[in-house]
């Protein structure tokens, strides 16, 4: 099977995804209407909401770039079993708008940040799942990548579980910490040549290990 | 008519019935905001409606494949009857969120896994009315397949209703053994070679029948 | 501007108000549960709601099918007026699913009736502003195509408003025959050379007609 | 990374956003049912409805074209600070049908009117802040094109947020004039050859200008 259509369809999810995270942002209508000064207040007390929506915007986003990599550089075809996987890994994307509509709700409940987490390392699992079973096979991998590339990607894929499992600990101190954490993902990706710093920071060879793990 | 077109207006319509699902799961808000633990168990209340959501997306996502294998190994090109005959498949399917959140809100009335089950077997029609003209029309069909692939085909694209149809026979048993009948087409097509394991354990030829029944 | 991401938005589009048109398909949710009869019968009630949901499938994809064959086959390039008329022309479209649940909701009145032909006739007029625009600009349009070609295709675009028109006319006598009006272009574009038999049976030849227009 | 998978996103996101604007169009649905007159009266006060539904679609129709100029015609390939930019960009953008769906509900209060434009330009710093990262950028931006259309382009992507501007300060007087200035860069984008126009109205010289600021 082509993989063309797979990531048509999973950009079509991913689109979707996004877009329905503004379909809870409700417009205040009480029964008299309100005046200015009155709309004001009740716009900035939505203030949570657009903020979990924003949030959760961005976390999908870095899925999407997650799925694209892996589909644009290390797939070559994939077979019904990736098709199903690959829904699992949608199915678990899908549940993103009701989490961030729960935290957007429940902003300081205990039970809304973990839930969240759990939703973000839920994604983490299914999508390592799919990504160990391709890379894994040789009828459907791509060939021509360095092994590094493989190893930086798996990792990038995997800051956001991490951190949000950081985050569900950290829960139980500082609820609001939380959110922290599950944001950081994205700004460590968007400074140029972050994962080059790790690297050099704490003195590891990417390149070695990726060569010793995946020959 | 080129099929790339038909291809992706399909993909949208799957993509979108997908998430579209989740739509329905609600967040619990009480007048009364509730506490960790209240939270905890409206959330652990929402286990129908997420189990009937991910059913349904599995089965989506098997419609998807066998739409997929349809117009990628077997369709050349198409004309206005059979998008108006794939429009009939995709109001087909375009039911089903509908009938998961009628599962996922009467998870134990026979109505409603009855109902559920009906659409399986609506959706199974379509395909094989749409399929049956597609590849019996000289004009539109590819004509490099082997006739064994076509008859694979038709067998697992029938799967899902049969299967629904076993479910709501059994229904009238024992109704939650229905879901996993209409659940059994998504294991066994996760199973690599089961057709073929299939093949052998019954003895069947399916080269020998396709050859006989397609020529 | 080349036309491929027009199409792509307006696949798009298209896709999604096929499928919004379910999201108006409320599940039965009464303060007490209802049992097995009790839900059959509230099933049945929803058949306006069905049968508004199914007629407005069909109409969008014919929309979508006229669409389709001016830009797959008039069209070569476009550009910022044409994507704006195109806008024009999906707003009216998008108005489709609050027409669809309106006739759900009030079948057999009057003003909802009208209210819908009015919906197909808005995008019968912006369709063919945007393609007589495109296919009467040099710059823009295809030029290897048969007047006749032309001709048939603007005819068949026409069908859905004109019978539109005629639904409403009827809508004063017999409102419920409006439906099988707004229905019938459907059934004349499923029925195989349907437009070659007009043309014989009023003796009319298109051909010489569209050579003396169009030239 | 190579730009398609990313326009397909965006362009999924745009459709989306653009039919998302129906959904807040609620048939009227009384306790009563209501009879011919009725619904019309109903129908005749949602104008306000429509008509930001309608500014909004066309809106967002002109962001799109912006966006889909920008990676046509500037973009060569993006990277993973591109696409976050780019998801900040459709973040401001799933905005408008919330900020719609307000101006429906309160069409002439301040707070909603200057709310409405504030979104406008939010999506006008995204667009600019990411459209100077590509094109300033060596890697990423396309090299064959001419300074005066990428200033042109500027120009007609700055047009929605100048006016926007405008029209928040013009809602201090008259709030209803405000929607003339929103709706106003549709307007000019719809007239052919309105930029050449102003050029020569006001004896600019565009040409002369990008060479000196983009050189």
């Amino acid at each position: 099977m082509n993989k063309y259509r797979l990531e048509a369809l999973s950009d079509g999810v991913f689109a979707i995804l996004m877009t329905l995270l503004v379909i809870e942002l409700h417009v205040p209508e009480i029964f008299e209407k309100l005046n200015n000064l009155e709309l004001f207040n009740a716009l900035i007390a939505l203030i949570p909401k657009f903020s979990a929506f924003f949030l959760s915007f961005i976390v999908i986003t870095m899925m999407w770039v997650s799925h694209h990599t892996f589909m644009a550089k290390f797939t070559r075809v994939v077979n019904r079993r990736a098709v199903i996987l690959n829904a699992f890994l949608l199915a678990a994307v899908s549940l993103i708008p009701f989490s961030a509509n729960l935290i957007g709700t429940y902003t300081y409940n205990q039970t809304a940040i973990i839930w969240y987490g759990l939703n973000i390392i839920l994604v983490g699992i299914m999508g390592n799942i799919l990504w160990y079973y391709v890379t894994g096979n040789d009828e459907l991998r791509n060939k021509d990548f360095k092994p590094k590339e493989l190893l930086q990607a798996r990792i990038r894929t995997s800051l956001n579980p991490l951190f949000a499992l950081l985050g569900i600990l950290v829960s139980f101190a500082v609820p609001t910490l939380s959110y922290i954490l599950y944001a950081f993902p994205v700004v460590f990706n968007l400074i140029p040549g972050s994962l080059d710093m790790l690297e050099k920071a704490f003195g590891i060879d990417l390149e070695r290990i990726a060569e010793e793990r995946l020959k």
